[in-house]
């Protein structure tokens, strides 16, 4: 097939290189020729270009641009693309965006695949990325059986496991197990930095060890993943940080009332209830 | 030397190890006989005994027991020993012990050595578990010079790196890096696990990735290790929660609000800030 991928960084990079090993032709386009010109001689797309118009031959286009960039692109896309061009983006937020786009092009199925490292950037793309990773549909009753099944065989093909939900759904549970784990390791660091006995402060920088390196690793990650997420998932995420301040509250009043049955349950049950999330038991 | 260690679990069983390929004599004790007999047939000490009266030669003791035995070993110890041994113990809070310990014995020194593995037990401990990791000690101006020396000269042989610090400073940094990510990350699980709509807990189980992961794996370990945190070290958690709350709050109302330029501010900080402890540069 051909198949075109705008936005050439990590995500959309490293789909290119596993697609076209599979035999597909694929087409980039980037904000910059310069990467635009590192794609096609690192051999990762077949042709690139910083303007849209590449893509008018291409029958599934990827949209891998930041979120806020991805409603704005399919809207300069439109005058370039045929009605059955399936068009599928990478957001790692869903309702915003199939609310605005389902009323720009019929031919839209929202995606998000659960995959990432520490890097960015067409040098951090790499081959088997998906590999076993979850890959969140969004279709909706609109959406044709016909263009559905070739999307998933695309994704399929990068061996990631589809999950189909509701856009809704996927963006609060995203809050819960992304979004909101950002913003509370954000705090730990945020409380640990406003010390004000400079002994304590200096002492725990010293002997902190691997609990507060896991705890703290998300929130001190790259700000503007975090900014993004409390833009544009704000909602689900306050709801999320509610909950958790409630379950704070009952933890800080278990210690203070020195309920130790409780608090021995309440640990017990944190301690059996992580297995019961997927990537734990791996 | 000869020397006693009293706990022949992951931290006692590996400094016996260490002590023992150094040339010491180690004398163990243990609660359990089984444990006594494993530690001589494994060539972890030269001998071991469930009665304390086996120290009575010991030049230096470590009592490497559960926080709330600590007291009551040294107490049933003291008949057996002569007036210059040195005690000291690896418990994680430090202010309750020394405080106690202090009138109980006046060659008492406490410690707290920063490592620990995922497992417990006799069959947990290794060789080389204390290199390069952080040994808290807190001497006390009764603390005479001859005896800190000769503790601090066998901490440094097991390659550990020897911090001096102020029981009530140890305890609060410990409260700020160990004890309240455990308390907080126990709290993201609850939070999770008290998802009401089923089909975005359920999806939540599948999709959760490293992110989840790692800021969750200190609230879903061992319920035992921080009962004993939040019981012994109590009045400095629920500090570090208080102020915690606070950090929390702050985050919660910059996303109320919608101040984005205040929020890419605060995660700019903590992605900088992260950097100035030690173990997050490793």
């Amino acid at each position: 097939m051909i198949i075109g991928i705008i936005g050439l960084g990590l995500i959309g990079g490293s789909l290119a290189i596993d697609l076209r090993s599979l035999g597909h032709k694929i087409l980039g386009v980037s904000r910059k020729q310069t990467t635009c010109e590192q794609a096609i001689a690192r051999g990762i797309v077949d042709d690139a270009s910083t303007d849209l118009k590449i893509l008018s031959s291409a029958e599934v286009i990827f949209i891998c641009t930041p979120i806020e960039a991805i409603a704005p692109t399919i809207q300069q896309l439109i005058p370039y693309i045929s009605t059955d061009t399936i068009l599928t983006d990478v957001g790692s937020v869903k309702k915003p965006i199939v609310d605005v786009v389902a009323g720009l092009w019929d031919n839209f199925i929202g995606g998000h695949p659960m995959a990432g490292t520490a890097d960015s950037g067409l040098d951090a793309a790499l081959s088997n990325l998906f590999v076993d990773r979850c890959w969140c549909i969004t279709p909706t009753n609109n959406t044709q059986e016909i263009y559905l099944n070739i999307l998933t065989n695309i994704i399929t093909s990068v061996q990631a496991k589809i999950i189909f939900c509701q856009p809704q759904e996927h963006d609060q549970a995203v809050a819960l197990i992304s979004h909101l784990p950002v913003m509370i390791s954000s705090s730990l660091i945020a409380t640990c930095l406003a010390e004000n006995d400079l002994n304590v402060l200096n002492l725990a920088k010293i002997i902190a060890s691997s609990g507060f390196k896991d705890t703290s690793r998300v929130g001190g990650g790259n700000p503007e993943l975090g900014l993004m997420m409390a833009k544009y998932n704000r909602q689900a995420l306050l709801t999320s940080l509610y909950q958790y301040q409630e379950q704070l509250n009952a933890i800080v009043n278990i210690i203070e009332t020195e309920n130790w049955s409780k608090l021995n349950e309440r640990l017990t049950m944190t301690n059996q209830g992580r297995t019961e999330f997927t990537i734990c038991q791996q």
